[in-house]
């Protein structure tokens, strides 16, 4: 086979065959394809498009590059949830020791954050002592003891989509629907979930910034996941304004604990547990009701057990940023809106995200809302507080939100928190 | 700069700005922008296109990555021909000193062959002793004692043009107007001729198939020399059957001659003598005509001069290849056609061009064809001769010219040997 000849085909507006997919994939991941010729491939791929077949075949020959983790010994059906990223999105914190109190296995591989969207593994990492790399046996260690984890995932899974992804990062090939649906569910695929619910997020602090878009993820997705014998659905959910009232690590972390304990914002609240009724059903579970796992503390006990399990101490003091400032109204009025990516960049300067996938990040930086869109406001009412470990980074924090919230007399446009579902 | 937003401006068909194009170029000569990264660029532009303010500022940019040549110092105009590159074209033999025997000098940097096509460095190089790599000083003293030089271009040409032409030759992003127009342009303007003339060839064993996308590329180039003060001119001339009887390196020099001695086949003369007019014409010079310099031998004096002062002897023996076989006329009528392609195919095979940029050539190997379209043929006719280092060569020289030719009935098609002049 010539790597030229698979180019070609694609640039032409051609469909690539399953052994045209086959074997570019696999001699990219040996290293007999260069990275030059791969991104020239994923231009054309994202400039051309593949149909339901190539993506399938694509998907399937990534996941083939590595392992493929199979729960199949444990005594009860596996669900996961994979969410494409938000501002204020800690709903695997909470969602994942739920699940597991109403009875299904959750076995998530999970990331890191990139850009202005927070990553679990780094909210999670604020708890002092916990870990998120565990090798197989003590993944399924923590699933005997706990029903449900969260960690990292080895190097043997998927490997071909992890130098895809690197590569499609440093080349403007991010931003292709074909490569991001095989590689989400290359990934949720080869980790051997038998459930799966899709949370495709729609808004300005989405990747995907119009519900035409997101649903024709959510549908490449769900088609995928159902070809791999995974029972897969998918809810496109509100990610024009963040989700719940904290933003960054630690303060996630403790809102996520708000809501374990029976209280927390309501969007927080309806989201997950209207997804843990999605996994459960999925997966076949008809146990407790998740709404009731939340108020009778088997929920916060999963999560104790889940945490513990991984090395944390769920009763450590969070770390917290020693220095704050305060955004008022500018006006007395509604507040009409409160846009997600502004206060999603905001908090990323503020230290809560990184810039290069080797940095480190703040666990106390971020932002706590204190007021949300359609609250009614007075001029000089706090509306959130920014928190930093050094007072410089306040100023660019603040530039990034300048446009980002208006008070006014006018109604609230907003998406509503579920705007659809796909099955 | 950021190179993502340069490749995804691009990409969204947006167009580059001068200052994303100056940028790129130079991080890309200086291994700042990656190969992964320019070829994700390079297929964003084969299918999203520049423009023509685009184009111009990109091979702008190419010739800054290096020197540009002066001839200012020369006491008569100069004037260069290139060609897009053919089966049987190996007019600047005759062309180069033709035109230095009729008053204008000619100092062309030539290329090797790459594929079907044969490149001028091959062919001169079969001629025992002669040297193709030259310093700039040699350079100036070949003009000045013979006045026309073709040689090697120097790694100080265009470099971003040379790494970037490799590049777009392993990831399947050659056929592109803009990429392919810049990448000549900026060559021919760093080499400092005055004037110049493409030839631009159309039909199966050339570049372009089509007159259309022929006459796009040639409109492009003469635009872009015209913007660098390049007095230019372009030709569409056939490339559906071979140019002339021989094809192969030492039996195009050998024919070459013939031409340069005032014989030699009707459409290599009439070629060369087009091309020669243009080219004294945009000199502005005024001295002898062609023909008349074909005839009286001063264009084969400065042939003579021109090999003798790149250390080659005019007067040795063109080395041979000691096997051969020949193709007949498999029935009586006339030749319908003569594909460029299957004989240019075949000739590669057979030895005379090299599959690999480091692969030898053999000079002996290659096709005389005995008759051509129009031609008259009697069943058992010798059509060609083969000609090969070894008789191993030959069964897959014979397939490439299956279905390559036809004697028939029917009349003949093909295009008119200059189909059109873009000023």
């Amino acid at each position: 086979m010539d790597v030229i000849e698979v180019i070609r085909t694609k640039r032409d507006k051609g469909e690539l065959s399953t052994g045209h997919i086959d074997w570019v994939i696999d001699a990219y991941t040996r290293g007999e394809v260069a990275d030059e010729q791969m991104s020239a491939l994923a231009m054309a791929i994202l400039l051309n498009g593949m149909n339901r077949r190539e993506i399938a075949d694509w998907t399937a020959a990534m996941i083939r590059s590595g392992e493929r983790m199979d729960w199949s010994m444990l005594d009860r059906p596996t669900a996961d949830k994979h969410s494409t990223g938000g501002v204020g999105d800690k709903i695997t914190l909470p969602l994942a020791p739920l699940v597991a109190a109403c009875g299904a296995y959750v076995p998530q591989l999970s990331g890191r954050g990139l850009g202005h969207t927070g990553g679990t593994l780094d909210k999670l990492e604020s708890i002092p002592g916990w870990r998120a790399s565990l090798s197989n046996d003590e993944m399924l260690g923590v699933i005997r003891s706990a029903g449900a984890v969260v960690c990292a995932a080895g190097t043997g899974l998927a490997p071909a989509d992890k130098k895809l992804y690197a590569l499609r990062d440093v080349t403007g090939t991010v931003e292709s629907i074909p490569l991001i649906a095989s590689s989400i569910m290359s990934k949720k695929i080869a980790e051997g979930t038998g459930a799966l619910v899709l949370d495709v997020k729609v808004g300005s602090g989405a990747f995907m910034k119009d519900v035409a878009n997101a649903r024709e993820l959510a549908a490449t997705m769900v088609a995928l996941g159902k070809d791999a014998g995974v029972s897969t659905v998918a809810l496109l959910t509100a990610m024009d304004r963040p989700l719940g009232l904290a933003v960054g690590n630690a303060l996630e972390v403790q809102e996520s604990i708000e809501v374990l304990a029976g209280g927390g914002p309501a969007d927080v609240v309806e989201l997950t547990v209207r997804l843990a009724r999605e996994m459960l059903r999925l997966a076949g579970v008809n146990g407790k009701d998740p709404e009731e796992a939340l108020k009778d503390g088997s929920a916060m006990d999963a999560w104790r057990r889940m945490i513990s399990a991984q090395g944390g101490d769920p009763d450590a003091l969070l770390p917290t940023a020693p220095e704050s400032t305060v955004v008022v109204a500018p006006a007395s009025g509604v507040v009409t809106r409160m846009d997600a990516y502004a206060v999603g960049l905001a908090a990323w300067r503020l230290g809560a995200g990184r810039a290069r996938k080797e940095d480190p990040v703040s666990f106390g930086a971020g932002i706590m809302l204190h007021a949300r869109p359609g609250d009614i406001v007075r001029a000089g009412q706090p509306l959130m507080t920014l928190y930093a470990d050094e007072t410089s980074r306040f100023e660019r924090g603040l530039e990034a939100l300048e446009g980002g919230f208006e008070v006014g007399p006018a109604s609230v446009e907003q998406l509503p928190l579920i705007i659809d579902r796909i099955e």
